[in-house]
């Protein structure tokens, strides 16, 4: 069948979808969610049925994504024809009835993934039978190759390269932008690929932004590395793991990741990674919340390193309340930078010196930790941090005070005398993202004080930074209706936690950050 | 925000979507996938976005079902906001980490189904859950009450009011044409709602609309009913179940039904129905494979009956085979006419006269199926439905030789001297699709043969009909690449099944059929 493109500016952000007729659609015998086989000049492409009830027989609407995969133009004649079921599918639907998955099997669904044969609605059945019915850490180790299959990978041509990662979920961890420097000054090589936030306040790539552009190519990134021996790059720029960012789209919405482990460990095996400490903070609205959750998930993380030859450890942190006293890009920015001037908050030199300190131990150097507070104390760290910062084309002479926050700020001021007895990270999250993190880098919260600090009625306990008012007054009215910071007289002394009188909906959010 | 309606001629077929620029959704702190709340004049919805790169910002795309909720016209100026996420997402995430769900969660998930506020992953992340840790029968009640509630229903103000159903999956069923005369032959009131095909060749309702439209008016049904005690039509005119529509939309694409009997027992809860029969056919390619697993079925038909004060039965019948010797709607409606004219198979007779016996005994009568034969060799069943073709606009005079398939015809011949051992009957299936069923009605398969019957090499074992000439050369390509028919010498002779060479993929296609 021949049809007319009706070029559609939309895109699904995922699978490739085409719009068809009613009746051209049962001509063809075909009904919405089928695959369709378009051909056009030397391209063809599997894409998946969408119908139109208003759209004319004899044209064919297409997403963005399927424009760019055919490279058709409006009015074009595109042919169409029944596509074979992928057969992918059939172990989507083993995974779904609990068998376990062959890394063949397994191979040929996050192929047709990143191909986009599979709709949201195989995809979601996909992670969700991952979810309940749990990875064994062969398939872990199946989806973790085809992920590093499906993208690219570096060779930097020297060993060891060491890295960190966080699983996330905790707001205000600048920890790798104290701890890339660290390492590179003690003359190791550290090419750091970090994320943008996806539902946090920022990511390390939206903090580091700040200082100077993320988004450097592929090639720029080896000579920077060989150069200096570290940088601090968005990892979207290098499209480590195409797969992992299409699992995401389904993860999100629904608050799981099956995926986190291939996730993790495939970018940092397609960055050549020989020695990785991945930081697992723990607390009651973190990612992880028991030790012994932690635990397993580390004893996960180390056996699948030993798969990929990669030498891993894990730490296990405090993660019951932001890191540092800043969220938001330019303020994490501007506390990182203080904190390798030697002006840090106690609480994030150690958690730095610590993360720095095990991967300096793993390549056999003793007692890391103190090597990684001299690196902070005698300033080659900031010097170091002050080299990428150049490299990657920001301003290497930048002073904590040149990050200066969004103009407009609002004070939330306690209600009450007493202490902080907890906060809730989630509450934090809402409403720096109302005031605009992580997409205007000034945008934010200061903390005055932190749990177990007193505060007094009516005296500020955080400011909330904004770059427009408009935004500051959608935070302030987050702030109205949540409450992110608990006060007491001491922990444990207020027994009855919640009165609960009917049928409530427990809010399960979910920040979402590899 | 205000954004500009651009109005988009596609239906997602179930979600409501709307597409913004990525800036504006940076701006108003929403990412793909999250939910925004729309207002325009005294209406408001909540939808599902979708991301452009190449839209203009200040431009909001709006989908055919968002249109038809607000009535926007192209160029108004709507209002965007952030939505909160519907709480039945938590409850969607109860059951995907196991947990049994009340009656209250269910009916705010169906309820949220049929406002649209769920999108594709999350429902489909739904139906793999109740698939994979099973439907209690406290769920399937709540499921079916839900789904009752969020359609229409019935009051034909007398009882009782009988029905008939089948669980599908075998191709030729053209048993209700037969069964619902009989029983309003007999007196009894039998207001027949059925479906379309989805997958399969033809639907009752496809059977039926060869002989007189089926689309029929809510208010029409029941002067019809009251009148002549039968009608069969189409249940989609009707919007009997919404929810369930929405449903099956997920449930196809992955070939799993965990809402079956929801689905069903709410549509015949929702015509009033008093007396069921339910047909469980059984077979290798039927649905059902083997009689254990049709008792559990039918088991849990007559609970959840006794749950909804409706009496219900259940017949295991043969569903190895296609039902008769014809396939598609033109040649089905020909054969059931055939059978009410006491010229019928026996096989369709005997299925025929044990459904409608069991039916006619559950209200009272002895040796229904004697009764059954008696309506239909004294011709009152075919008078009856000729009331019913009347009545519904069609042609009450209609002969069978009336009934003329596709002018286009290829007979598929044995390829060797034996009998038949078996059909495959999702071969058939899809060879009767690419002839053009269920939209032309004059397409199918005529079979000169069934199971044991004796065939000659190069002597038509069946014929394809079909429409169009190139439908047919579809379909003869299918015949070719397909085996739909096994002939031997007698069964259980040949001991080598298949010999498999490598990983291959079985097909695990499904005809859905309610």
């Amino acid at each position: 069948m021949q049809l007319k493109a009706d070029l559609l500016s939309i895109e699904a952000g995922g699978p490739l979808i085409v719009v068809m007729n009613r009746e051209d659609a049962a001509d063809l015998g075909v009904i919405s969610s089928d695959r369709v086989f378009l051909r056009y000049k030397e391209e063809h492409a599997i894409c998946i049925l969408n119908i139109s009830t208003e759209d004319e027989p004899g044209i064919l609407g297409i997403y963005g994504e399927v424009k760019d995969a055919l490279g058709v133009q409006e009015g074009d004649m595109v042919s169409v024809e029944l596509a074979r079921r992928p057969e992918s599918i059939d172990y989507v639907r083993e995974k779904i009835n609990g068998q376990r998955l062959t890394p063949w099997k397994i191979q040929r669904i996050v192929g047709d993934v990143v191909e986009r044969h599979l709709s949201d609605i195989e995809l979601a059945a996909f992670v969700t039978a991952l979810h309940v019915h749990g990875v064994s850490m062969e398939e872990v180790e199946a989806l973790s190759r085809s992920m590093i299959w499906s993208g690219k990978q570096i060779e930097f041509g020297r060993s060891p390269i060491l890295d960190k990662h966080s699983i996330g979920g905790v707001p205000g961890d600048k920890t790798t932008l104290i701890v890339t420097p660290i390492i590179a000054a003690a003359g190791y090589s550290i090419p750091k690929s970090s994320s943008r936030a996806i539902t946090s306040p920022a990511g390390t790539a939206d903090r580091m932004e700040s200082l100077a552009p993320v988004d450097i190519p592929f090639e720029r990134i080896k000579e920077i590395v060989n150069d200096i021996g570290a940088c601090i790059v968005w990892g979207g720029s290098i499209d480590l793991a195409l797969a992992d960012d299409l699992f995401i789209r389904i993860e999100y919405p629904l608050s799981i990741d099956p995926l986190l482990l291939p996730s993790i460990m495939s970018k940092k095996k397609a960055m050549g990674s020989t020695h990785v400490v991945v930081d697992i903070p723990v607390g009651v609205s973190a990612k992880i919340k028991t030790i012994n959750e932690a635990e397993q998930l580390a004893s996960d993380f180390i056996e699948l390193g030993s798969r990929f030859e990669m030498n891993v450890e894990c730490a296990i942190t405090e993660g019951s309340q932001p890191i540092g006293y800043n969220i938001g890009p330019i303020l994490e920015a501007r506390e990182a930078m203080e904190t390798l001037s030697g002006r840090g908050p106690h609480e994030i030199v150690d958690k730095a010196i610590n993360l720095a300190g095990i991967l300096l131990e793993m390549v056999g150097n003793e007692n890391g930790k103190q090597m990684a507070l001299d690196l902070i104390n005698d300033g080659r760290a900031l010097e170091k941090m002050r080299q990428i910062i150049d490299a990657q084309g920001g301003d290497p002479s930048v002073k904590p005070e040149d990050l200066v926050p969004g103009e407009y700020y609002h004070d939330a001021e306690a209600e009450r005398d007493g202490r902080i007895l907890w906060f809730n990270n989630r509450d934090l999250v809402k409403i720096a993202r109302a005031a605009g993190t992580p997409n205007d880098k000034g945008a934010g919260i200061q903390l005055f004080a932190k749990t177990g600090d007193k505060v007094s009625v009516d005296k500020p306990m955080f400011r909330i930074f904004a770059e427009k008012q408009e935004k500051l007054d959608n935070a302030i009215k987050q702030l109205r209706s949540l409450r992110p910071v608990e006060i007491g007289e001491k922990v444990g002394e207020e027994m009855l936690k919640k009165r609960i009188r009917k049928q409530t909906a427990p809010s399960r959010e979910f920040i979402l950050e590899r």
